[in-house]
């Protein structure tokens, strides 16, 4: 390129000057990059016939379409054993967790009856388990107890839980729609970690209640409230509830502690839970176990679910409680559900594609909430139990679905005598296995930054209040995001001794640098909020540079500025570089661009700036450039590299 | 590194997998690139006393001790003449800036006495000319008569006026203080330039009311409110005001047309304003203009600032009110001072430090609002002619500053008879100089993102509000940068014939790949928010490549991830490392990268991934990667590179 090469040194490479992509092509590949990232109709062009076109398309929407015609007997064995192990753990975590969101039991089993049967129709996950989830359940209730007591008004309270779970549905079903799942790639592992972390606490504190059979408790869900509540009822405390409970919470640890050591036994931990219950129920009735102050569930009719159409309450008065329950459990129950169905599928080696998945969570909450569920989504350990028990298909679902009718129509009056202590035990146990204090120790030692963001979701959930936390510890994440833009990472380039490799010199301190020229290699991207920075250091690196080489007296004469890593600029980008460019010729230096990126190079043609430095101050690789500067170097001759200190 | 290397091949570089630095260097250096980016101290390691030092460190933080005692005559008589020029401009802008504040004129000649001294001492920048501003002059009517109406209490509104601008005052220094320049960052160029364009067409039609003499008018400041109210008064049209004005607004124009066509005339349009002022005061005088339905300004009061500390109001009922203008004014007065400050500095090739402005800024509004001053910044008008008229330190502001106090002893009365019409058509004249419709075209020809940013802030502030407009404009700039972070490009590489280059396919089609081999270029940053798009998008390759591949019969056997332009990466990138290697695996494919930098190399040992791959499966260049792969492929022998499609 450069008319000044050394005729001797290696061939000098073209740039690509080819004109811009037009503004429709680089908006398509743009929004197919950030909206369809999977390319979910990949094979669609390959398709010939029209009806064939259709068919994958049906398939692709509503997944059941595809796995049903080769369905045999041989899948069902084992997804009829999943479906009644998840059963016989939705029965009780169903009645606790409705508990938790302080609606009637017999909802937290209804709710395990119509949603599996959507999500078997629409959902792509072949191992999730639908169900209830703790944190969820405690966000509603925080929410609409601010607007409604269910003491005082439990119609109420219970239509607004309703038309929380149809907004929750709404938004889920709209965000796959408008493929919206990059929403969700904002909430980090790192935050879930901390939030979780902190519910689970909180949780467990919460079921001090049940455990010591208190009858006053704050509707408060920071630590600092209910741990006051406990200690301030003190009078209130049951010891015989206490020694139940203890004795529940001690035998489902140690069936926990028993899968962990073999395994295989699994079904151990998963058939706890509704042993507890029926051994607590068992006890309640013989012992007659209210007199003695233990509390039980109380009254559950029998009967499937009725509908809720006539129940969903838009009442401008209340509508903002359920508008934010219903936002944030949307987030939260997509972001589990759609994590754990991607985890249990790359055990299998299998794609799930987050968009539908949203659409298949949004069917089954807003058909919930018409016919009186509450928000459900993919619980961990009720999936991680479906998967070891072998499920095959989205089918273990319909088993456990039918088992929950079952249930219903004849069974739901023999839970009423359920302890309320089994039911905290059985919360308190699932929720010590969610505080992972190993993993948040592995981010301690591994990434602070992760883990000041996981901390802040941990204490901001604890300590303040559960949507504070999650919104500190996303914000903490987003300034993580915004700051990396605003300080992209520059370094000084030198030579690897004995190759073409220009490499940082901080990192390979042994690389040489040809005195008078001074590679720095930009970090992407180029934006508005960085360009000042990166003016700010480019000078700083030419100060540096000229005060350490006056001594020696060669002057900097070229900056090679090396785009090969910047992958996007803006306007503000280009009239830095035209600014830098300026403020360098003042001082007698050159500006010379090696490997500016397609993106990059468009804009710089668009601006006419490539046109303003001419082709020729632009090369494609670093080396090139060098060579081309080290020929037409003014003072010092063609010297060899010197080494850097 | 790889034992199967071709010994025939070109030497492999050593890669550096030294240990990672501690946590305190990489915090300190992370911290001082975010918040000390241009260095302030770096002169000072090379100073040996205390003294000197102490001398240094002094003239950093009040540049008056520098340049003070380097002052002679012959600066002065430039100074001189720079600083009566602004100070004619002061008086007019003052008057009119103020109306729109709907604060007493009186208050807009206050505020060009005091501030500039502040500045003078504090200030950096030689040319910036301290003044109110129409932008924040708006704000803060729209903010406060939120709260209290100025015609019903002016007493209180005026204190509340005051309390934003110590509000704003306070907040400027803190920033500054705590090195928070990295905030005005985040005001892109495009941001102001919709935002300024929006407020000039609000600002112009609201002089509507002062050229067509209304006497009732909206507190609204959204264009609809506005353009309603002139037309819902037409009774009340003045055609007497309405001719003066425009015969006015022909003259300034005219002026400014003078200038642009021939710029050594700058003064012309710099006295404009004050002959407007002039010859409209003796018009008004002589011919009775109040009775022919032409306005004055009304009785202006001789003397200086009087101190206003007890006028400074914290009363919570209305504290709202001025903190929000506070707010939102210190932001804009900050970009839009450090922004034109920096502009002039660069064409003289100097260097101006934003968070030392930012104190300058705080002190001089700290102060001023205690001197019965309202909210001062450095104004694009009056910065540019003292620029003109050859400033040559900030003692142009001293000069200005002195006519003022002049001014305000001796001919304040004198401005009385000034129409408002006159100040309608000055303030109508400034703003239509800020509808910058080329600069918008040129955002619209070359970047469609940033000119969306730009009409966002145009359209929200003239058909919302101000606030709703800059935050809707800053919001999409965020979610620019949050869509870079969310979506890092990625790129096949190929060889460029005949050499050691690889670059993107699709910028160069004519690069060539090696069959069963394909390398990746990869994004940076690899965050939490990405990594399952990261995911996603590589084994699409793969998928697209096995598709095209299969037919050839070869098929992947090696993915190269080349990471040199990765330049941060989170825990959440690692484990997806961990995931996309296990994915790969299962297909048979093996893993290799290439080139991680510092940060990124320290996590991968930190985590002990490289461990895992093996120090074998970690290159410092592509070529090496590729010719220690070709070596070792099973199925097609080293074959030569094949024209891609």
């Amino acid at each position: 390129m450069s008319s000044a090469s050394d005729p001797s040194s290696s061939p000098v490479y073209e740039v690509n000057f080819g004109p811009p992509r037009s503004f429709g092509t680089v908006l398509k590949s743009k929004l197919k990059e950030t909206f369809l990232p999977d390319d979910p109709f990949s094979e669609l062009g390959s398709e010939p016939s029209l009806p064939r076109k259709t068919k994958k398309v049906v398939q692709y929407f509503v997944p059941v379409v595809e796995w049903l015609p080769k369905y045999n007997l041989n899948l069902f064995k084992y997804d009829l054993l999943a479906g009644i192990t998840i059963a016989s753990l939705a029965i009780p975590q169903g009645i606790s967790y409705a508990k938790l969101a302080n609606i009637p039991p017999i909802i937290g089993l209804y709710s395990s009856f119509v949603p599996p049967l959507i999500y078997c129709i629409f959902g792509s996950s072949k191992h999730l388990a639908v169900g209830t989830v703790a944190a969820s359940s405690l966000i509603i209730a925080a929410s609409i107890e601010e607007k409604v007591s269910p003491v005082d008004n439990i119609e109420l309270y219970v239509s607004l839980v309703f038309t929380a779970c149809l907004i929750s549905g709404l938004i889920q079903t709209a965000m796959g729609a408008l493929r919206l799942g990059i929403l969700i790639d904002f909430l980090s592992h790192s935050t879930i970690l901390g939030f979780m972390g902190g519910t689970a606490v909180l949780i467990c504190l919460q079921q001090l209640k049940g455990m010591l059979g208190l009858k006053h408790f704050t509707t408060h869900t920071d630590m600092i409230s209910v741990l006051h509540s406990v200690f301030a009822n003190r009078k209130e405390w049951q010891w015989q509830s206490a020694v139940v409970g203890i004795i529940f919470l001690a035998f489902l640890q140690f069936t926990r502690f028993v899968k962990q050591r073999r395994p295989n036994l699994f079904w151990v931990s998963a058939i706890a839970p509704i042993t507890v219950v029926i051994v607590g129920g068992l006890f309640a009735y013989f012992a007659h176990a209210e007199k003695h102050g233990i509390a039980i569930v109380g009254p559950l009719k029998k009967g499937i679910n009725p509908p809720s159409i006539n129940r969903i309450n838009f009442d401008p008065k209340y509508v903002s409680a359920p508008l934010k329950a219903g936002l944030i459990t949307a987030m939260i129950a997509l972001a589990e559900g759609i994590a754990i169905g991607r985890s249990f599928a790359i055990i299998k080696n299998e794609q799930i594609d987050g968009n539908k998945e949203m659409i298949a969570f949004g069917f089954m909450n807003i058909i919930g909430s018409l016919t009186s569920c509450y928000l459900t989504t993919g619980p961990f350990s009720k999936t991680a139990v479906n998967f070891n028990a072998g499920c095959r298909t989205q089918m273990s679902n319909v088993v456990m679905s039918i088992c929950m009718m079952l249930t219903l129509l004849f069974l739901a009056p023999l839970f009423s005598y359920t302890p309320l202590v089994a039911l905290s035990a059985i919360i308190m146990s699932a929720m010590l296995g969610l505080i992972e204090y190993e993993k948040a120790y592995h981010l301690y030692k591994t990434d602070k930054f992760d883990f000041l963001i996981c901390m802040a979701g941990f204490f901001g959930v604890a300590f303040i209040s559960m949507d504070v936390g999650l919104m500190l510890s996303v914000g903490l994440a987003l300034v993580r995001a915004l700051l990396y833009v605003a300080r992209p990472a520059t370094c000084k380039l030198g030579n690897i001794p004995g190759s073409k490799l220009y490499r940082d010199v901080e990192q390979y301190p042994h690389a040489t640098l040809v005195p008078g020229i001074l590679p720095i290699k930009l970090g992407s991207p180029i934006y508005y909020a960085n360009c000042q920075y990166i003016r700010e250091r480019i000078l700083r690196y030419v100060r540096q540079e000229q005060s350490l080489v006056t001594s020696k007296g060669n002057v900097i004469e070229y900056i090679i500025l090396d785009l090969g890593d910047v992958t996007s600029i803006d306007i503000t980008g280009v009239e830095t570089f035209s600014e830098i460019r300026r403020l360098l010729e003042a001082k007698d230096i050159k500006m010379i661009l090696v490997d500016p990126r397609l993106a990059v190079m468009e804009k710089l043609i668009v601006t006419k700036f490539i046109e303003k430095i001419g082709k020729e101050s632009v090369y494609l690789s670093i080396d090139d450039a060098i060579e081309a500067c080290r020929y037409s170097l003014r003072t010092s001759s063609k010297t060899e590299g010197v080494e850097v200190v």
